[in-house]
């Protein structure tokens, strides 16, 4: 994890992963797509939103090395649903410092530990986006099994009723299956 | 501070800035140039390297209010000087967990503290590259008076002799004056 790679995530006709649903949660929608690719964007598509993998930003070595020890990778056969959550994140977010961000995240909203309750169920990746000047702050990705949609569900359902989630003034979540 | 703006540093034969020097203290050096420029790249530039502006990583609350009190911008008349410091850390830092890089950078190494102690004289900009897929991690601009100059220089010596610059495999110093 330790090179930053560039992800695309790219809706419109085309793509291994079939759109079951496509919810906006908060701010402006996406334009409503039938396929979403993670290769290289393709001419035609609806929209592609670019992030990078990158480092732990609050993460500490304790957290780490429980997720490490519990979490599954992407890619999973029995993995046949997934989900493309992006998010942006207030100005107001952002103009605190790095500890006050941290006591949020966790020590208020157990962003970290919530995650945990769900391992190694959903495996997740993490793309940052803000620096590259695109329309979200983060794209989250995760994978599971269709036994577990309904955890899934849950631990989304617990994430959004954060304090966290109130900095979160745009959210797209697009629910995908493959064959 | 609270939305990134991307800035090149373009190398080359033309730019507002002079280079009085150009050094590379680890890793493989930069092309020498006599001009650098903080303007959008133009063609026959010997190297263009990319960075954004961003939120704090580590800088907590008590030190932000600090830095904000006693911190000048960039632009002042009298800062007739500047170093652009370009830098790569190791896999090895980028594989630590937030409380093991500040614990480094901080409580160790003493990074925001040794600058406060060159404030405002030494006004400074950081840009973060590496998720960028750039050569570089970070790119620092700062800008002094020519009065100031030796200070400077005691300062980024002693940045480099903490333990965070053990971490440092890539760092290419330039040194500018403008008329």
């Amino acid at each position: 994890m330790s090179t930053p790679m560039l992800i695309n995530f790219t809706g419109g006709a085309i793509g291994e992963w079939r759109v079951t649903a496509q919810d906006c949660l908060a701010g402006t929608a996406l334009a409503p797509v039938t396929r979403l690719s993670l290769a290289p964007p393709v001419a035609g598509a609806a929209w592609t939103l670019r992030g990078t993998t990158s480092n732990h930003r609050y993460t500490e070595a304790h957290e780490a090395t429980a997720l490490r020890a519990a979490q599954e990778g992407l890619g999973r056969p029995e993995a046949r649903q997934a989900a493309m959550i992006a998010i942006r994140k207030t100005d107001a977010w952002w103009a605190l410092a790095q500890d006050e961000r941290r006591a949020i995240f966790e020590a208020e909203s157990h962003h970290i530990a919530i995650g945990m309750d769900y391992l190694p169920a959903v495996a997740r990746r993490l793309h940052h986006s803000r620096d590259l000047g695109e329309p979200f702050d983060f794209i989250t990705w995760f994978e599971y099994a269709p036994r577990d949609a309904a955890a899934f569900d849950h631990m989304v359902d617990r994430l959004r009723a954060t304090a966290e989630w109130r900095y979160i003034d745009r959210e797209v979540d697009v629910r995908l299956s493959r064959s």
